[in-house]
């Protein structure tokens, strides 16, 4: 096992009455002003966004609005908002959404801390110095930002998905109340729930010893979410299913299911990360589009650690050796994932790619010919290109 | 489940070169002096402390230092400290040690922050407004106090052994290297195993509908404790062992095994806070001790939930009902830490109580026969005797 540090230092409020306290959290900031920023119109349907701003008033906070993020936040919203809070003196931004949305925040809360172009910051030009507080009111299991250090913007020119990770942007605090997941359609809890799991399997598939502890954590947080999903799926309104899968999208992206490997491999997350940014898909599902395909690729690699996956994540007998255990293996996520009415190929998602296609993808995810991408086995243009065309079909 | 809250913000560096870190991080801290606060020769000897003082004199830190914390650390030294550091100036407190340094070192903390004498915070007299900040690198894995909002102390005016539960005095960061453990003696590795085991267990059993997740992460935690525990009794330098426990000792009590359920039982530690605070025995032993004795006495009113510790932490197989199940799985984890040394009765540990000492006991538990301990199946005075003496030999 590696060294590691571990910081996650988010304030969690999680229940029934977590939004009930929004005003408390909030006032603890000592702010002058908040940017409330919200995706499209569920927030104001549902009458949460209502809550919110009511909230604030009682406490007598100032605020003001922004809503309209989409599923892969663009950059064109982001510098929005950042002009907005610079005009505005606003000094924290209150994320009113999903994994998008509180990307979204991060990204305005750079751009507010710091000089310069902020997408300078995710096309890994500078390193932000800086980072305006914000806080979460989460309403989608899935990306795990509310805890996290990450965020994903979509610059529009060149359609170019791009991540951040830096310690700074980890919110103050997260209201989670499982409820407000009720609405949730079907396919987005699916997708989120592959998300949650991507995030943890991305940081299970290393090629160094791993601490024994943090893999019995994985391995069981991600046995929970199958477990949940699936009776969410059935009952929408069962509770329990609802906020397991709420605190696991927390747990399984703030860095616990990781400490002792090497950060991770996530080439799983870079080559959804093309497909999202160009043709604009739920991103779980993207991420289930390519695994399987992923899997096959770098599993002979190391198949005693996708053996072990099989065994103690998906109950496979195992087979004569490693590899046959490990092939068993993905093939039972396959089935999983099919099960909760995820695609396991990127034609399923209603995308045919071409070899043009393919060859531009493979382009931009290796930056332009410049990086490998992943760890557990580092991945060429040539690679992902070819990963692409397993997964196509 | 319940609704809960979880911020566990300590900055945790972990692995071989974590020491080296420490310059770096106090200096992160902006403080004027330093209190490096230890315990007995070991921290000397082994020569940590004085690459910690090096460390400090390269950066230019401030520093004094007091020694002499004794397990079951005393209030004598906390006054002691509290003098010496108004006295001196000290604005953070640095534990160098285990979880007896810690709380002491929190103790202090809270007495050069608040006014007054800082045992009112610990008699429930008072509730604290404010705390000094203290980081810690670890030398024992056990109390999980580098992460915990809890300090225990002892007043040697009566012998009263009581603790502290508070969000101010959470460390702000802690140095945890499993080298540093190497040397512990096996009755102390496996007496803070069984702590650390402890921790959990008093969150584990609840009346209340729990989180499954959070049930699967203590249940693995459980088995991972375990499974290390003996290893590191095998070979005291297995490092995936040592580091195994280091880590479940700080996850076992900065809150997430106990994610949705009421905050846990604690009766165990209750009935062991008399004992520790008279007899001077280590903690997680005169834990083992009176443990089984507890099980069976609260076991009756919710078998199912020990049936199900039995199945998913001790990998026994099923009885003929939830009764014979629960109680094969407290058969099991007597034989278990029989099996790493530790007592199962008090006697064992040359303890051998009076009618008259069991009586004295029950009377300090009970807070002078005025409260009940234990959420489980709280327990008056006469409960607690009854257990004390199930439990005596």
């Amino acid at each position: 096992m590696l060294d590691f540090e571990y910081c996650a230092p988010t304030h969690v409020v999680f229940g029934k009455h977590a939004v009930e306290r929004i005003g408390e959290l909030v006032t603890d900031q000592n702010c002058k002003k908040v940017l409330i920023h919200y995706g499209g119109g569920s927030a104001k349907r549902s009458g949460l966004l209502d809550r919110v701003t009511t909230a604030l008033e009682q406490s007598q906070i100032s605020y003001i609005l922004l809503g309209g993020v989409v599923p892969n936040p663009r950059l064109s919203l982001v510098r929005e908002g950042i002009e907005l809070c610079k005009r505005e003196g606003v000094d924290f931004i209150l994320a009113v959404g999903g994994g998008s949305v509180i990307d979204s925040s991060k990204a305005i809360a750079y751009g507010i801390a710091n000089d310069g172009d902020v997408w300078d910051f995710y096309s890994k030009k500078r390193v932000p110095q800086a980072c305006a507080p914000v806080g979460a009111v989460l309403t989608i299991a899935a990306a795990g930002s509310e805890m996290s250090n990450s965020s994903v913007i979509t610059n529009e020119d060149g359609w170019l998905k791009r991540g951040l990770n830096c310690e700074l942007c980890r919110c103050k605090f997260a209201i989670m109340d499982p409820t407000l997941t009720y609405t949730l359609p079907p396919y987005q809890t699916a997708s989120g729930a592959a998300d949650i799991m991507m995030h943890t399997m991305e940081r299970y598939f290393t090629q160094v010893d791993t601490l024994n502890l943090t893999d019995a954590i994985a391995e069981n947080l991600l046995k929970s979410v199958m477990r949940d999903v699936t009776a969410a799926l059935n009952d929408p309104e069962d509770y329990d299913a609802r906020a397991g899968l709420m605190w696991a999208s927390s747990l399984s992206h703030n860095g616990l299911t990781g400490c002792g490997t090497d950060g991770g491999d996530w080439s799983c997350h870079q080559l959804e990360h093309e497909l999202g940014g160009k043709y604009d898909i739920a991103h779980g599902a993207g991420l289930c589009a390519v695994w399987s395909s992923w899997a096959r690729t770098v599993m002979p690699t190391n198949p005693s650690r996708f053996a072990k996956f099989a065994v103690h994540v998906m109950d496979v007998q195992p087979g004569a050796d490693d590899t046959e255990t490990a092939n068993l293996g993905i093939d039972a996520m396959e089935r999983f994932f099919e099960s909760i009415g995820m695609p396991t190929r990127i034609n399923q998602m209603g995308i045919d790619l071409t070899e043009e296609d393919m060859r531009e993808l493979a382009y931009k995810c290796s930056f332009m010919d410049t990086r490998k991408i992943g760890r557990f086995l580092p991945l060429d243009k040539q690679a992902i290109y070819t990963i692409y065309q397993k997964a196509k079909a």
